[in-house]
C-alpha cells in the first residue's frame, strides 16, 4: 500500500505535471499571438524569432511525455490520476500542433512581406485573436477543471470557421480581379487555414478537459469543419456558392 | 503477483491491440486510395462513401483509447508493455487525423467535379501513391517491429515535401494564366496539402515506432517540412522562388 509519503508526493507530481501544460499552453498563446503579428507588421525579424522559438515547444511536449511514461510506470496510477496523465499527454501533442501552425504562419509572413499588400489580410489578425481566446479559454478551463468554461470554448470554433470560410471566398475573389494577388493570396489562405487548424487543436483539448472532468468522451457532434471545401467560385459570379 | 493466466490474457490483450492498429492502418489506407481515386475521376459518388466511411476511423481511435486506458488501470503495465499501449494510443490518433485529410480531400473533389479539369491535378495521384506506401511501409514496420523499415519510410517524406513544393509553384503559374483556374487550383492546392500532412503522420507513426522499439525518441532531425511556405511567385516570373 502506499504511504502518506508516497501519495503526497505523487500529488506533487500530478501539480508540476499540470504546471508543465499550462506554462507550454502559454508559450503557444504566445507564438500565435507573435506569428500573426509577423503578418500584419511585415515583421520578417519577429517572424524568424516565432521559427526559432518553436523548439521550445516540441522541448516540452518531450519533456511532458517521459514525465508521462515514468509516472504511469512508477505510480500505475487508476481512475481520475490516469485520466491526468493521459490528458497531459494529449494536450501537450494538441499544443504542439499548435506552435507549429504558428511557425508555418511566421514562415509565409517572410514570403509575403516580399509581396504586395493584399486586402484580405485584414481579416487575419481577427481570426488570430479569436484562436488566442479559445486558446487562452481552454487552459483557463483546464486550470480550474472547469468543463462549461471548456464547452463554450469548444463552441467558438465555428464563429472561427464562419470566419475562414468567408475570407476562403473573398480571396478567390480577390486573386481572381489580378493575377498579382494570387501568390500573396495563397500564402494568406494558408495562414487562414493554420489557424482554422489551430481552433481545431483548441477544441481538441476542449474535449480532452471534458474526458479529465467526466470520465467520459464529449458525445455531442463536434462543431462542423470549414465549410470551404465544397466552395465553387467563378469568376463570372465570384459571391456565388 | 500475476498468475501466469493473468501473463498469458494479458499478452493476448497486446496482441488485440495491435490487430486493432493494423485493421485501422487498413482503414486509413483505403480511404486515402478511395479519396484520390474520387479526386482523379471526379467520382462524387465516391467521394460520399469516403466522408461517409470517415467515422469508421473515428470508432476505432475511441475503441482503442478505451482499451489503452482500461489495460493501463488493470494491467498497470511497465517497460515494453507500456509502451505498447501509449504508441497504440499515438498510431490511433495519426490514423484518424489522417483519415480527416481523407474525407477532407473526398470533400473538394465534389466541388472539383463542378469545375473544368485543371492540368495539375495529374501530379495528385503520384502524391496519393507515395503516401499510401508511406502508410503500408510504416504499418508493415510496426507488425514486423522492423526499426530499418520505419526509418526508411520516415526518410521519404522528403520526396512527398518535393512533390508538393513543385506541385505548388505549378498550381500557381497555372492561376496566373487564366481567373478561371484559380477555385480548381486552390482546391487541389490544399488537396496537395492534405496529402503532405497525412504524410506527416506517417512520418509521426514511425517515430512511435522507433519510441516502440528503442524506448528513446528518434533524435535526428525530421526531414524538412514543404518548402513551399516561403514560394514567391510572380506572374512575370513564374518558376523563380
Amino acid at each position: 500500500m502506499a504511504t502518506e509519503h508516497t501519495v503526497k508526493s505523487f500529488e506533487q507530481e500530478l501539480r508540476r505535471l499540470s504546471g508543465l501544460i499550462t506554462q507550454m499552453g502559454g508559450v503557444a498563446e504566445a507564438q500565435v499571438d507573435a506569428a500573426v503579428q509577423a503578418v500584419t507588421r511585415r515583421d520578417v525579424d519577429l517572424a524568424g524569432r516565432v521559427m526559432q522559438s518553436d523548439n521550445r515547444l516540441d522541448d516540452y511536449e518531450r519533456q511532458i511525455e517521459q514525465e508521462t511514461i515514468r509516472m504511469l510506470a512508477l505510480r500505475q496510477p487508476m481512475g481520475s490520476d490516469l485520466r491526468e496523465i493521459l490528458a497531459a499527454l494529449k494536450i501537450s501533442a494538441d499544443l504542439e500542433r499548435t506552435g507549429d501552425y504558428a511557425a508555418n504562419i511566421a514562415k509565409r509572413s517572410i514570403a509575403l512581406a516580399q509581396l504586395p499588400a493584399v486586402r484580405p489580410a485584414s481579416a487575419i489578425p481577427r481570426m488570430g485573436k479569436l484562436v488566442q481566446e479559445m486558446l487562452k479559454e481552454v487552459l483557463d478551463a483546464y486550470v480550474d477543471r472547469d468543463l462549461d468554461k471548456a464547452i463554450a470554448a469548444w463552441h467558438r470554433d465555428e464563429e472561427l470557421d464562419d470566419l475562414y470560410t468567408s475570407l476562403f471566398r473573398e480571396v478567390l475573389t480577390y486573386m481572381m480581379e489580378d493575377p498579382r494577388n494570387i501568390t500573396p493570396c495563397t500564402h494568406l489562405l494558408f495562414i487562414a487555414k493554420n489557424l482554422e487548424r489551430a481552433g481545431d487543436h483548441a477544441t481538441n483539448i476542449a474535449e480532452t478537459i471534458h474526458f479529465l472532468i467526466v470520465g467520459q468522451p464529449l458525445t455531442t457532434d463536434r462543431p462542423k469543419g470549414d465549410e470551404s471545401s465544397f466552395a465553387v467560385v467563378s469568376p463570372e459570379t465570384p459571391a456565388t456558392p
